[in-house]
């Protein structure tokens, strides 16, 4: 069974379908190599999720590399609620410097990922347009501030069928000209639970593959080919068609279950097959038809503005310790 | 039985769930008051079909008003394929002149409706975009072509979640203020079968309903609500999530059903269910999921590019006697 | 002599000129029918001037209709200030007010003139991209906010060019269709001296007549033409060719004059020369060449942006009394 | 005397006032080390000029490299005339291959210059949303097409204010990571003549200075400075405030002259003023006021789609010997 297959951008995904399937086989719901730590607040009905992967075994069990992973979760961050989301960037800018502390000479740099013409996939370049872009004349500062604004740059490199140039090929270019201290990558992501859609932040240590959302898999984005430390920031902003088929029939034969005793021979039928079977087998079917496309809510352009304010929002104030929670929007185009 | 909940926009797809359900009841497969009139291109795969319903019968059946619905369909269209673009540019153009004789004196008013923030939902702006707009200078045109150049105006009304307006008011207070003598309205809508999508384009005579497609239903416009002839010009972009889990659901049951005997009570049950009843269990599974998602390729931008500039063209040379298929893209931006 | 052919868009610019003018001809230096308010704040250099036509002699001299003109200037509205931009916002809003008291049941349309494809034009459909829209969801609001939230619309219709409609047109039939109490127009205009380029906003409870600045002028857009009050809010982002170099002549010659001695003759002649009749001379020779040109700052487009920003949360809190200074940018996308 | 303050970007220009400073010096009207050749045709009045700088002293006398440029002016590519532009698109593309030619093998980089939100800018952008990239599909072409199919990419790295970084150090990593074996790079650029706006593209092999349009000049994009031949296409889309006042006042002055005798001293001492001296006095007194300002035609907008369609298709052809005239257009957007 390759976990590699099980299609999330997720870490805490990953971890509830391991969860899942331990249950599953009666065995142990503990994931080897992998700590879990999450933090409710009620205000605002967020959720803090911390996935450590410690050492190899949960490296490979998880389909993922060794770092932390930590995700944001709250109902009200796709919502038009200003208070709520003041509350969420406040929380994503901690996390975001707990994550990686910021030297005051740093250099970073911020890379929009995705293509801006696919109203789902342009979250990366819309969260740099909003960044507050300082390294041009982070000379010129006047002293007082100079301390507490960090030299920042930020790009939207495109995506290879409007460049013809792999994401990474152009990244790793403009890195090694300019030489920053950290890139932060921000990318729509897709998710598995379709629940989770527009209602998750993830940030990880451990970089990016981007075009994991909407695109196809591409260059890893991490120190190793980069040579830079790399953050990854994503939300996932759609689910591909074959688990939203998965997720539906799975509660639809449980509706029917409980109705009727119909069905019966089919549904255990499919409770043996194991996830990533059951997932294949859709995949397989649905592959002519639909094997590339996606699916997303209908007010998907208003939701990733409002998901573009909030992570650039974080990054500015995480940035630059000159920008307080006040200062919120201030410097928002 | 409420035939109207047949969510589909295109008329030939009603029409082959009415013969499919007359199919299964061991009816006649003929529809009182419907008349279908396909003609098949080898060349670029091109189908045209001519549904005409004739009368009360018919558009009670269909859950359509009385009136003509040109579908043109090819899996070209979507494709990168210039020539077979110009091919399906030419056959649109000949049967928008079919179905509506245009007055060399006339006054035409393109539409475009839909979101141009999301992707899928922006091909009625995109297409307005694309309009050779001559109105304003048609008194100063030279006399050797005025004659066959009409006066057209064209307009991207927005949607009511941006302007505050329903979309039908907009249209409706420019078509009394600039009197125009016929409106031509192009918009995005919703398929029944997935494999539909981008590959097809609908002409009627009976006006539309802006939001079929990714939007919520609204005011119609026809000649009754504007006082004015419209020509609805049509493409499936989306289909809904619904009826995405809808085929899948009977695909994959077919081909466990032919591969195992496991799953057969299930199978049985569920063909037992009339289509729309089926539709409507999986919509109220659905619902609190996923009911306000759609379904759409990954290369949406490129094809919704591709389809602006197909329909554009047929618009231009059917309103315009003096542009030749040779100057096709001539007048385009 | 003509004083219509003044070419300035700004009430307190024609104030200017005929007291300039005044001063040559040894007159008193007052406007029959016209007064004039100013008031200076020291903070961020604010200068608000109130220009009250109140008589057909004052609308005649001044070449603009019987009403109210006031006028926020300070260079701090062009610059990367986001503290001096809330003051701005504060004053604009109260003036707004001051200018026209709301009605709480009040709907009201906010219209963006201006072609959006041009940068120092697109001001008008900046603004509108920023208002929070609320007229089709006011009836559904909860009661407490109810009282505080007025129900806004907002469109951007484009220009002539673009849809080959008359503005107006445009206008005044969405207004006959959706009746609102009061519009709201924003345009970008044209300035005679260009010191004042993107440092005033005019607001005019006169209406206004689009295409003042970079366009070409239109059907006024006022009361008597819509039947709805109109308020024109406004800021000059251009200053024609001709201008320029009109202003440029005189610094010129001045600054010669004081170097040498040399010059005295044409310096005297031109002296001798009204204001208008030396720019009619410099738009007859200047016109095969750049009749048709604007001038606008390098910078436009960061520029267009804060003042689209700060114009619309004016419009936003000034239309809502819900929405506090706190609030500012909190909706704005 | 600095030759290098003489302000524009078109070699021809350049020749032009050298050759007037000559006349005025009574010295020989030749220029030591360029050659310039002029070729006309009276079809939509279309004059080629090659200026070829052939050693040092050339160099230094026009303030610009060794190498070739090739000047295609027409005042219909600013029209809208589809059959002009298709005579000009073939000059265009002949002339580029001319310039220089290029291998079968070849990975050609379009590099698009400016900022796509200040309209006169964004001609690069426009050019390169255009182009007909292929080099991530090279492999996979049928093999037919495949010799007459160059593998080509392109991006637009937008300017130092919205990214932070200099244009330079995008390309210089890009060109790095890629390796492409020449680098197309368009941009906006800056007249001395209003006459020329718009109407003249100028293409050189000796690379190009970014920003010397709208924007303020930055690290030279040559093979010197990329490691790769540079040829730089580019519009005179602005002239700068300066220079319009200047020629502007050469003109009145001499309408004056003739009218009358008034105004003689003044005109003999500027008619002794050098260009320069004139130019930059004039500058002088702008500065504060109007230094930072550009000059350009208020149809801007349709003109910029136009001069790209123009540019790209041009390059499409001269890239892809498997496109011919006639499928002009085929492959826009």
């Amino acid at each position: 069974m390759n976990k590699f297959s099980i299609r999330t951008d997720l870490a805490i995904e990953t971890t509830e379908l391991l969860i899942k399937n331990a249950k599953k086989a009666e065995k142990e719901e503990k994931i080897d190599g992998v700590e879990v730590d999450v933090e409710k607040s009620e205000r605002d009905d967020i959720t803090v999720t911390w996935v450590k992967i410690t050492n190899e075994q949960g490296a490979k069990s998880m389909g993922k590399p060794i770092g932390n992973y930590v995700t944001i979760e709250s109902p009200a961050m796709k919502e038009n609620d200003a208070e709520a989301h003041e509350h969420i960037i406040k929380i994503l800018s901690q996390n975001l410097i707990k994550l990686r502390n910021i030297d005051e000479n740093s250099v970073i740099l911020v890379v929009g990922l995705g293509n801006w013409n696919v109203t789902p996939d342009a979250l990366g370049p819309q969260v740099v347009s909003r960044i507050l872009v300082t390294r041009h004349i982070a000379h010129s500062l006047p002293e007082q501030i100079n301390d507490s604004v960090r030299a920042v740059a930020a790009i939207s490199p495109g995506v290879m069928g409007i460049t013809g140039i792999e994401t990474g090929e152009i990244i790793k270019g403009i890195a090694k000209s300019m030489k920053p201290d950290l890139i932060i990558a921000v990318d729509a992501l897709a998710a598995r639970r379709s629940g989770r859609i527009n209602s998750a932040i993830q940030m990880a240590d451990t970089g990016v593959i981007p075009g994991s959302g909407v695109g196809n898999k591409r260059m890893a984005l991490n120190e190793e080919t980069l040579g830079v430390p790399v953050i990854a920031v994503g939300v996932p902003t759609v689910v591909d068609a074959a688990t939203l088929v998965n997720d539906t029939m799975d509660m639809m034969l449980g509706a029917m279950m409980s109705e009727s005793k119909k069905g019966g021979e089919f549904y255990e039928m499919l409770s043996e097959l194991h996830e990533e079977e059951k997932y294949n087998l859709i995949t397989q079917i649905l592959n002519p038809y639909v094997g590339n496309m996606f699916v997303t809510p209908k007010e998907v352009d208003a939701v990733i503005k409002r998901l573009a304010n909030i992570i650039a929002n974080s990054i500015n104030i995480a940035l630059h310790p000159a920008i307080q929670i006040d200062d919120i929007n201030r410097y928002m185009n």
